[in-house]
C-alpha cells in the first residue's frame, strides 16, 4: 500500500517558526520543497507567549530579516504592540520586541507558504525518514504515501514522544490535544542519534474582563514604532496595552506550601528545563529572598479576550496554580481559559550536528530548532533558517553557509549549540557574544544583506534598497569627516547650552560627535548643509562616528579570532594519533569534529594547552 | 488529587456549532454556564465544507436567528459570498447559502463566547459525567477538576472515538491530528445508552495556484446580499467566487477500477455514512448511468489559498484520490494540501432521547448535535441552541420548549430524530416538512421571535423592531385590502403590458396580485399612494397577498395535526396494558414515550390501528 506521493529536493517537516524558515528559504533559493504538518491550521503558533524579539531575540530577528526571512515581515504584518527595549542602555542592547495577534501570525505565514513558489503545503503525519546507505532519500507518510528528497530538514519543535505535565495528571500528547510524533523520535534513535529529554513550560491563558487592571500598571506601546523588517514601512497602527503586577509573599506561601506537589521539586519530571525561562515555583524556590516576582498580563490577539500570564510558568497542579493566580494583585477573581502545564519532549544533542545543522551521522538529514534543545520563536526560526538554507545548498552542491560568530548572532547561536552543546534549552543572550559591539540589530541589515543576496535569499529590490543605504551612511560620514566647526561665540554658547566645553580651537564634526554629552542629533543646529537623510541611516552614522574607539577596537579582536578561525582541522582527522593531547580533549575533538582550531578551542574540555599541541601539529600536518 | 473546579448550572462539552449556540444559550438565559474544549482554538470550527446555510439548512440558520441564536449573526460577520438558492422556485425552498472564512468565523464565534456574561469557556478534556441516582451532577476532567451543574449538555461532535480511514490506513484520531474523546464514549455505554456508528468523510482540500479556472464556470455571490440575521443590516462587501466544474467518465473509472480497495464497499467500514452527502465513490457506484457529477472549487477564506473541492468527498487511498482528482477538468495539476477522508464516530440512539433533547435515561443530561445522528453544520446549531434552552429551563425548573413540527424545520428536525429515529446521518430537506409553505426562512422571525422573546433569549431591541416589522406588514396588508384599483383605460394598458387580463370591473389590489403573471413589486405603478416600506416587509406582503389560498389551507392541516398533538398521551402509561395493541407497536411506544397521539403517530411501527385503539383508550383514561 506504500505509493510514491511525489518528489521534492527537499523536505521539510514540521511548521512551527523552525520550519516557516526553512521551507521558505529553501523555496526561495530555487528548490522544490515539502513541508508537511499534523495540522497545517496551526503552523507559525505561538503555543507559549504572543511576543517577537526581546533581548538578543530582537536580534535574531533583524538577522533573520536581513537574510531573506520572513518572521520580521510577519510580525510587522500582525504586531499589536511594539516596544524598544534597553533604550537607556548602549545600542548593542537595544532590543525590538512586539506582541503579535497570535491568531493572525499564523494565518498570514500560512498563507505566505501557500502562495510561495516551488513550496508544497501539506498536512502529513511523517512516521519515519527514508535513508540508502547513510544518506536521506525521503520520508515515510502515516498515509502510506512516500515522499523522495535530496535533503530533509527536521523542525518538531517539541513534538518528538511529547508528553503533558500538570501536578500529578500527565498525559502523551502534544499542545492543545494533538497527538505526538512517536514514531519519527524512534527513527531519529535508530540512525544512532543521541535523544535527551527537555522540558518547558507555559503559564495560564485568562480572560480579560476578569483581570483587574486598575490595580496594575499599564505598559503602552512606543509612540513611535521602529518596523523588524528592512523592507516594511508605514506600519503604524493602534496599539494595545500590556499590563504589570507582582506576585507576593501569599503567591510564595502558596508555592512552597505545595511544592511537593510540583513535579519539578517530587522528582517526577527528570529532564532539564529553560534556565533562563523558568516556572514560578523555580524562581520562588531558587530566589527565596526575593519578595517579589513581575508578572506581565499580555493580549493574545485583538480579536479575542485570551490575555497571557508572562512570568506564572508552572507545572503545579491546576488547583495549586488557580490558588497562586488569585494572589496577584489584579487577578483576585480571574477567570482561567487555559491552564499552565510543563511538556517533555526528546531532542538532539546539538554537539550530533555539523555548523551547516546538518546531522554528522545521516547526510542530507539537517535539523532545526527545538529539536536541538534551544527554547524560544526566535532561536527556532534562526536555526530553521540556516538548516533550510544548507538543505538546499545540499541539493545544489554548494558550501554550506556557516555564519561566524563575528558575523551574527545566529552564529554564535549555532556554534555555541554545535560546539559546546547545552544541558538545558539554549536561549539567547547578547552576554553570550563577544563581539556584541559590532553584531547590533541596528546593523544587522548592513552585516548580512549582501550574504543573504549571495545565497539568493536577498531580492533585488531590497538589495538595491540595501546599497543606497549604504551608500547614503558613506557619504554622510565622509560629509561630516570634511565638515570643521569653528571655535566662534555661537557654537561655543551653543555647546554650553549642552553641558559641553567650549572649544579652544576649530573641530572636525566627525570627533565632536564622540563627546560623551553629544551626538549627531544634538549637533544638527550646527550642521546647517546637512542632507535629508532616513532614520535609520542617521541612526548608524550616530553610531559609527560616536562609538569609533570601541568598535575598531572590537574588529581588532575579530582579527585575532579570525586567525583562529581560518586555521582549518582535516576533516579526517583522527584526535587520537596527535600527541600530548589530554585524554578528555581527544574524545571531544573526535566527537565535535571542529573545522577549526577557532572553533576546537570553544569545546569545553579542551584547554589552551590542547590548543597549542594542536597548533604545532597542524603546523607540521601541512607541511 | 480530585478537586473542585468550580461551580456552575449548566456544563456544555464541545465547542462546535452545536456546543456554541447550546453555551450561549444557556448563559444568556442567566445560566452560570461552563463550556469546555479539548482545543479552543478549534471553536465553531468548519471541519468539513466552508458553506453555512444552504437548501433547508438556511431556514434553520434563520429560525436559530429568530430564536437568538449566534450561527446568522456569525455568519453575516465572515461571509465571503453570498447567494440566495432556489429563486427560480417559489418561497417555500428559497434558502440562503454562505460561503464564510473558516478562519475568520472560528475567530469570531470564540471571541463572542469569551464576552459574553455568564459563559466560561475553558481548554478541558471532560473524561466522565457525573451523576447521582440518575441524575447529572456535574462532568470530571483529564487533568483531576470536578464541576458541578445541574444539567450537562454533551455536544461531542465526532469525537466520541473517532476514527479516521483512508483506503487501507486507518488511526484512532479526531479530524486534525486531534485525539478523540474515547472515556465519554464508555462513560456514555455505562448510562446504558445505546451508541452506534456512523461516518462521514470530507474531500481533499487544493492549492488555488494549482486550479486553471479557466476550465471551469465562475460562480460569483449575488449583487444584493440578504443577511441571515433579523439584526444585521449593512454586510456588503467584496465577495469571493465559486467554480463548478465536472467529474467525467476517465473520473469514474478510476473509482471503479480502485473500488475494492474503498473501505466502504470493501466491507472495512460498516458504520452508516450521510445519505445525501455521499462520498464521490459512492454516488459513481450508485448512478452508474451518470455521466457526470458536479464538482464545485470554493474558498475557504479570504486570507487563504486553500479551496475546498466540494463533491469529491472520499475515503478512497490518498493515491486514488490523486488519480481522480487529477481527471477534472481544471485539476490536472492540482496540488492537494490536505486529502479525503472518512471518519467513524460513536453516536447516540435519538429515540433514546425526550423532545427537549434530555435523555430518557439520566436527568439532567442533554445532547446536541452529530452525536444524535444528524450530519450538518446548521443541524447540529439548531438541537444544540434547543438543548442548551431546555438545560437551562431544566436549571429553573421550567417546562422544556418543544417546538412543533408546524412551528419550525427545528422542530421537524427534531422530532424526526427522536420519534422516528435514525438509521443514517440526518439532514434537513425542506421535503421533510409537511408544512413547508408555512415554514419559509423568509418568515422566521415572524414565526419564532415571539418564542424567543419569552424564553429570554430575544433582546428587547431585537423583540421592539420584531414588533415594528409585524405591525407594517398589517398595516400594509390592510391598506392593499382597502385599495381599489378601476377598470379605466391606463391600467387595462398597464396590464396588458405585463401580459395580464384587463380588468372588466374595479378589483381589489390585493387580489390582483394573485394573479400567477402579477405581484406586489409588479404592481408598483397602479399603487401611488405606496408607504416607503423595508425590503423585508414588502416581500411579506407579496407572499401573503399571492399565496393566501394556499397558506390558508395549510393552517388548516395545521389545525388538524394540532388535534392530535394536543392529546396528551400520560408519562407513566405502561402500553403493554393498552388492549388491541400489536406488539410492535406496544414495543416501540414503550421505547419513544410519546408525548401525545401525532408524536405516536409518527413512530415507525405504529400503525394508523394502533392510533385508534389509542385515541379510544385515551378517552376511557381520561374519564
Amino acid at each position: 500500500m506504500k505509493y510514491l506521493g511525489g518528489e521534492y529536493d527537499v523536505i521539510v517537516i514540521g511548521a512551527g517558526h523552525a520550519g516557516c524558515e526553512a521551507a521558505l528559504a529553501s523555496a526561495r533559493m530555487g528548490c522544490k520543497t515539502l513541508v508537511c504538518a499534523i495540522n497545517i491550521d496551526s503552523i507559525a503558533l505561538m503555543s507559549c507567549n504572543p511576543n517577537i524579539g526581546g533581548t538578543a531575540k530582537g536580534h535574531l530577528v533583524k538577522e533573520i530579516d536581513a537574510l531573506g526571512g520572513e518572521m520580521g515581515i510577519n510580525a510587522d504584518h500582525t504586531y499589536i504592540q511594539s516596544r524598544m527595549l534597553n533604550t537607556s542602555k548602549g545600542p548593542a542592547v537595544h532590543s525590538l520586541r512586539v506582541q503579535a495577534d497570535k491568531k493572525r501570525y499564523s494565518e498570514r505565514m500560512k498563507w505566505v507558504l501557500e502562495k510561495e513558489e516551488n513550496l508544497y503545503l501539506k498536512q502529513l503525519e511523517v512516521t519515519e525518514i527514508l535513508t540508502e546507505n547513510g544518506k536521506v532519500t525521503g520520508v515515510m507518510t502515516k498515509n502510506g504515501a512516500y515522499f523522495t528528497a535530496k535533503a530533509v530538514v527536521i523542525t518538531s519543535g517539541t513534538y518528538l514522544k511529547s508528553k503533558i505535565i500538570i501536578g500529578e495528571v500527565n498525559f502523551n500528547e502534544g499542545p492543545s490535544g494533538l497527538y505526538p510524533a512517536n514514531e519519527l523520535s524512534k527513527c531519529l534513535s535508530d540512525f544512532g542519534l543521541n535523544l535527551r529529554r527537555f522540558k518547558t513550560g507555559t503559564p495560564a491563558r485568562v480572560n480579560k474582563r476578569s483581570v483587574d487592571f486598575s490595580k496594575m500598571t499599564i505598559q503602552p506601546g512606543d509612540d513611535k514604532v521602529v518596523p523588524f523588517s528592512f523592507m516594511s514601512k508605514n506600519i503604524e497602527r493602534e496599539q494595545l496595552p500590556c499590563y504589570l503586577t507582582y506576585t507576593n509573599e501569599e503567591t510564595h506561601n502558596v508555592i512552597r506550601r505545595n511544592i511537593e506537589r510540583s513535579p519539578l521539586y517530587n522528582g517526577s519530571i527528570k529532564s532539564t528545563g529553560p534556565r533562563y525561562c523558568p516556572s514560578i515555583e523555580d524562581k520562588v524556590m531558587r530566589f527565596p529572598d526575593k519578595l517579589q516576582h513581575q508578572i506581565f498580563i499580555e493580549p493574545e490577539g485583538e480579536y479575542t479576550e485570551e490575555m497571557y500570564v508572562q512570568g506564572m510558568s508552572s507545572s503545579l497542579p491546576e488547583e495549586v496554580q488557580m490558588e497562586m493566580l488569585k494572589t496577584i494583585p489584579g487577578l483576585e477573581n480571574v477567570e482561567v481559559m487555559r491552564i499552565g502545564y510543563a511538556i517533555e519532549y526528546d531532542c538532539i544533542d546539538p554537539t550530533q550536528l555539523k555548523l551547516s545543522l546538518e546531522t554528522k551521522n545521516v547526510e542530507g538529514l539537517f535539523s532545526g530548532g527545538q529539536i536541538n534543545g534551544s527554547s524560544g520563536y526566535e532561536e527556532a526560526a534562526s536555526q530553521g533558517l540556516v538548516a533550510g538554507i544548507n538543505a538546499a545548498r545540499k541539493v545544489k552542491n554548494l558550501e554550506p553557509l556557516i555564519l561566524g560568530r563575528s558575523d551574527a548572532y545566529i552564529g554564535v547561536l549555532i556554534d555555541d549549540l554545535v560546539t559546546k552543546g547545552t544541558e538545558e534549552p539554549y536561549r539567547m543572550m547578547t552576554s553570550r557574544s563577544e563581539y556584541r559591539l559590532l553584531l547590533r540589530q541596528d546593523n544587522a541589515d548592513l552585516r548580512l544583506t549582501e550574504i543573504g543576496h549571495e545565497i539568493g535569499l536577498v531580492t533585488e529590490e531590497r538589495y538595491n534598497r540595501y546599497l543606497d543605504k549604504k551608500k547614503s551612511i558613506e557619504e554622510e560620514i565622509e560629509r561630516i569627516k570634511a565638515l570643521q566647526i569653528t571655535n566662534k561665540r555661537e557654537v561655543n554658547e551653543f555647546l554650553e547650552s549642552k553641558n559641553s566645553a567650549p572649544l579652544k580651537k576649530p573641530v572636525n564634526f566627525y570627533e565632536l560627535i564622540k563627546r560623551p554629552e553629544l551626538d549627531y542629533f544634538i549637533l544638527a543646529d550646527l550642521d546647517t548643509e546637512r542632507p535629508e537623510l532616513e532614520d535609520a541611516v542617521m541612526e548608524q552614522v550616530n553610531i559609527v562616528s560616536k562609538y569609533e574607539g570601541y568598535i575598531e577596537k572590537q574588529l581588532d579582536q575579530v582579527k585575532q579570532f579570525k586567525k583562529f578561525e581560518s586555521k582549518q582541522l582535516p576533516n579526517e582527522l583522527d584526535y587520537s594519533n596527535v600527541k600530548g593531547l589530554r585524554i578528555e580533549a581527544i574524545q571531544k575533538l573526535n566527537k565535535i569534529r571542529p573545522v577549526n582550531i577557532g572553533q576546537a578551542s570553544r569545546i569545553s574540555g579542551v584547554s589552551p594547552a590542547d590548543i597549542s599541541v594542536l597548533m604545532i601539529y597542524l603546523e607540521q600536518y601541512y607541511r
